[in-house]
């Protein structure tokens, strides 16, 4: 613990500066095999998720999502990916079983690079795993003046509309938009009401969760938290709604925006696709088959750079400053929350919950180096 | 009334042929000075909503949304869109305050020209108006093995999370990815909860709506359908909540995708964005300049097409068949109740409801020729 962590919750968190939780995750890749470069991008991408806010997709995942994986083969650490077919805007990579983090931002990189040539430019991939965070990739468009886009499938996890088993995961939907003085537009958001982690937030605490967040295994709308976690650990059926809810309040168009990203992803990219996708092939451990979905697009292709910046900067100034409802402070643009924890933990350090340390000194332990920080 | 009307819902619906009620459409704004092509375009896309069971953006809105517009000025019968700025991917195209119809048909055949020649091409699309439904345009890419994409802003009715005034409208995301045999996966969704007709209908039967639905001039959930309309009608606040509804269900990640639609659509084509969409400027009636984005992207940059509309066929079919919640009959795919509708309507005619019906005799005593259907 330092005196930082009295910033938080008392002693349930220890804050690290973010270089070096970096440097101490790159170090255990490169252990496991994973090239140095490999290793600094996937370190880079993991922390910026905890730098954003979004621990579950942090260094929290270290351990259970990518050291054991690669510990039981089923990540390979080296591996190129490799260009299956290509046109001037277009490509489809195989990610050759490797670490998602890697083959995601080359694969953004070659979207960009076509986009600089064409326009546009965009790049599905199969054969990956998972890859953190979909805005990391989204946002590398921002520097090129460019609107980045990336979609990626996941573990099933959520019941469409009328169902009663999980057939896609949360799909998440990221897209960037660069600006001028404000810090840019960025929506990174699964296509589920709430992400497993919520669910298991309240299993934990033993509370009801509320009616139009997930199923049971029967498919009807529940208050057990517990019930959905065990019936789709149990594969019994059940789990999470997709955003929307209950088809009253619109669940089919949260089911059909993740069956998109699913057809990006997974089906353009002639890859595994929504029940198929995960560690799990018929109860043996398999290869994930996880599929993303990368493309930029120029913004000089349709006006001048600067002043489109200078519009979404006045885009973002008027929900800012919009008529707020009785009672509440602020209204948010996409983004924002994350851009503001982002620059306070860069400057003041990232809070660890104090779960995550135990596993990070397990992983240090298991493949070392020794987790100090 | 036709012996057909028994059909449906005893005398409260008139059926017509679809290719008569276009004729007598495109007829109407013939004498309105409109060209017999644009008007065949215009006509043949506010019944491709009608024949798809999209009734509120069909023939019911010929008088107030089309024919007493161009009546008052507000929108120009004669126009010529005009690219302003071009690459061999994208496009920015002035729509010249003409008819949204046949401007954003010109633009997306625009995108589908520069995505055979490219592989992708975008088309942003400024100073147009109202254009029907987002689906008819994402569509066009279908029978070319292009996966298309229709984005537009509208007249304000959406308050965002955490807000008490309309900032973007219901805007619609529309994505169609081409199948084998199947009938093609084709989205197309409000960003809002619900669009402004079902509180309508709430309204006049005094029946409450969910909470989460929509929230009241001080920015609150409110069962009252008719205040919201009430509030909206007299620019005193409130208005329909993003998908999602509250932000207990996710609903700033509807009012993201409702801004993201709106960059895409006003702010790149540098024209009319959010609360200044709409045919009403500091309480004068003004041009509405609404935007619109269109993106084709072929699939055989990818991959084969004839592979990937068989795996489409594949992933429609293990959605429909996956296993259904009890009591329900059906799992639904994108597209597919539309498809059905269309292919009976187009058999047995389509219903127009008797509100409908006397709205088109209006017009046609007012514009002419008579509807006589």
């Amino acid at each position: 613990m330092t005196e930082q962590a009295a910033q938080t919750t008392g002693q349930e968190y220890h804050v690290v500066r973010a270089s070096a939780l970096r440097d101490w995750v790159a170090s255990v890749f490169v252990r496991l095999g994973v090239s140095e470069e490999d290793a600094g991008i996937t370190a880079e991408v993991l922390v910026s998720a905890d730098l954003r806010g979004v621990e579950s997709h942090g260094v929290a995942r270290l351990g259970p999502r990518y050291t054991s994986k690669i510990q039981q083969g089923l990540i390979l650490p080296r591996v190129e990916p490799r260009v299956v077919r290509e046109t001037p805007a277009t490509a489809l990579v195989d990610g050759g079983n490797g670490l998602g983090q890697p083959v995601g931002r080359w694969a953004m990189e070659l979207a960009i690079r076509k986009a600089r040539e064409t326009g546009q430019g965009s790049v599905a991939v199969h054969n990956s795993n998972h890859f953190g965070i979909a805005g990391y990739y989204a946002m590398m468009a921002l520097e090129h003046d460019m609107i980045g886009v990336c979609y990626t499938n996941s573990t099933p996890l959520v019941v469409p509309t009328y169902g009663r088993t999980a057939m896609t995961g949360t799909n998440p939907i990221a897209v960037a938009i660069p600006a001028g003085e404000e810090r840019p537009w960025v929506l990174d958001m699964a296509t589920s009401v709430v992400p497993l982690g919520k669910l298991e937030v309240y299993a934990r605490k033993g509370q009801p969760i509320p009616i139009g967040w997930a199923v049971d295994s029967s498919g009807h709308p529940t208050e057990s938290a517990q019930a959905v976690i065990e019936s789709l650990r149990t594969r019994a059926g059940g789990g999470i709604l997709p955003l929307g809810g209950t088809a009253e309040f619109g669940g089919y168009k949260g089911y059909d925006l993740s069956a998109m990203v699913d057809l990006y992803s997974g089906v353009l990219s002639g890859g595994r696709w929504g029940p198929h996708v995960g560690e799990n092939v018929d109860g043996r451990a398999a290869p994930a088959g996880v599929c993303h979905f990368f493309s930029a697009m120029r913004v000089d292709g349709f006006r001048p750079a600067e002043e489109f910046k200078r519009d979404v900067d006045e885009y973002i100034r008027a929900f800012r400053n919009a008529p707020r409802a009785e009672g509440e402070d602020r209204i948010w643009v996409a983004g924002e929350k994350e851009w503001e924890l982002q620059e306070r933990y860069e400057r003041d350090g990232v809070p660890l919950y104090y779960k995550v340390v135990e596993s990070l000194r397990r992983v240090g332990r298991d493949v070392g180096p020794p987790f100090d920080l």
